[in-house]
């Protein structure tokens, strides 16, 4: 039998340039939805730097560039453009705990709404760095879900770490885009 | 041109026995792996039910009656026979955050297990009634992933509400398993 | 416990206005990527009326405007500007059985490529009237397949009966797209 | 940031064991529904073995050992064991033309059955050699849909091809199982 791909063709196909989506692969033309890891490890790396870039032109631009770039990532990087989104930030509370509007998303990210006047604006809070550690994956279809911890560093050293949750949704262009984000602090035990 | 189907009885489909998944509808038969909201909303009830029945059968019982039961919604409601499961308990901590495996489920709703010696048995606290509130949902293939809260009151009217995302698989025999659940306290914001 | 959705609601949603994407029941917001029974019928059909227009147009108004919509439904019934199209048509033979491209798939229905010279238009043949039978479905996922027989009939009331199977993907927006289309003669056994 | 998976580990793990289904890799243990192109050959290749060694029990041991492998291979590479299968065989016409059912499609395989007489058993021709070419792939959550011809050569070396469509559908325990198979004779343009 002809095998229907060299194994470092398909290797290359599934885990190469993670945008690609319609390619020719030797003979064989495909058109492929699933998600690879290296889908998961873009996306993942593609929301720490966003929030290091928006905390970083906040401190050096100011307001109206870290707005511009928190929109963008609210655009791009989440789903609000096709759908609600699943977002339960942080330190969100009620009335306002799930966002699933990208009117409160934004408002989370920077503050500055009056419908939600306890934002501060999250990635106004100089982050620098970011650290993942996935716990553990789920893949099924066009979406992937990840569970794990988030580590963050400000610009002065101080090191917060929440759990989070986060499934992308790998829309019909090949784009991976956060449908689901759930994020809490970490538990306490009484003593 | 001939209706697919009369719309009751597509309706009837999609909407009726939860556990249906191969069936002959009019004149076609059908294979669906596909997600109904009916499916969702019996998931969360039977979530809500065996945790009930665990309380109730630990108060009345004892500790095997609650413990096997605990076993048979691990096996059953979650995903775990099937492969690792994305667990953020709500009181569970580092070093044992996630409970991805079956052990480390069990451990968190009986306790009992000198692996996990901070872990008191969630399911054990006497709860008699739960509320679910669903802020969003998204369907994609065979997995629907809702968030929201859930409201559980104990038998001395005791009320905790807790913030809960899951994921729910549909297995290729129509069966829904929880094969992500992110669990967490409430933020409660600095005064 | 609260119900998710009243039964009526839900019905209304997954078999309602079939590009229905993003939507708000009741109370809960709702991203819903999965495909109901309308969909599948709403596309088989526009395929049907898709490929009457085509012929009625090179009846009436000539090549131009034949070419014009069959351009038209190949970008937007079928999937060719998303990926490649499994794409074998009733009358393609080697070396052009599989139309995979947009180009090829042009080519076998309004004909007048020189790369083709066999094609002479499938949909310029004076089709008039079309009528499905689905002997069965298949749903998992954003795709749906469908497998049954598709009979068509010309002005003179000569009728034609193929063994046809599609496979239809909902792309992020909702749309229906052809992304598999086999379509063959009906096999006569010897005598 | 911490990568999520070596890409050595990460192609190991989607092209590897097919039919691996949870597994831990490096520190990341996960649960993958999704679809490899190794899968997909996996799946291809074990359909023309089986077809051969069916021929080959018919040949050497007779019947009864030909029916019983055929039974195992509707039962284990087909779906029907879990909903309709959509089968358009080669040789099989109305008013049989689909067997959707495990009946129809033992009958076709291996005939014997007087409710289709016209049934001489496909799988009984003394198959020795198959060899398939994909013209695309359309792989989409746990399913996969490939495009192409199927060459057999049976023990006189006579050669017969087809154009055959296969849709596979990745159950919860990883295995792959046919539940779209549409076979047709060449068409023979008119001169």
């Amino acid at each position: 039998m002809k095998r229907l791909l060299a194994p470092a063709l398909a290797s290359a196909l599934l885990l190469g340039a993670p945008a690609a989506h319609a390619e020719v692969v030797g003979q064989t033309p495909m058109f492929n939805n699933g998600i690879s890891l290296e889908d998961v490890e873009v996306a993942q790396r593609d929301w720490g730097q966003r929030l290091i870039e928006i905390s970083v032109a906040h401190d050096e631009k100011g307001m109206d560039a870290a707005r511009k770039l928190a929109e963008d990532a609210i655009d791009t990087a989440y789903g609000y453009t096709i759908g609600p989104v699943l977002f339960k930030p942080t330190l969100a509370s009620a009335p306002h705990t799930f966002r699933i509007t990208r009117e409160g998303a934004l408002s989370y990210f920077v503050g500055g709404n009056p419908d939600y006047p306890e934002d501060k604006g999250f990635a106004l809070k100089s982050w620098r760095k970011y650290e993942f550690h996935n716990a553990a994956l789920f893949v099924a279809g066009n979406t992937a879900t990840t569970m794990g911890t988030v580590t963050l560093t400000d610009k002065d050293g101080k090191v917060t770490t929440v759990d989070k949750t986060w499934q992308f949704y790998k829309d019909s262009k090949g784009k991976m885009r956060i449908v689901l984000h759930h994020s809490s602090l970490p538990y306490t035990p009484e003593k």
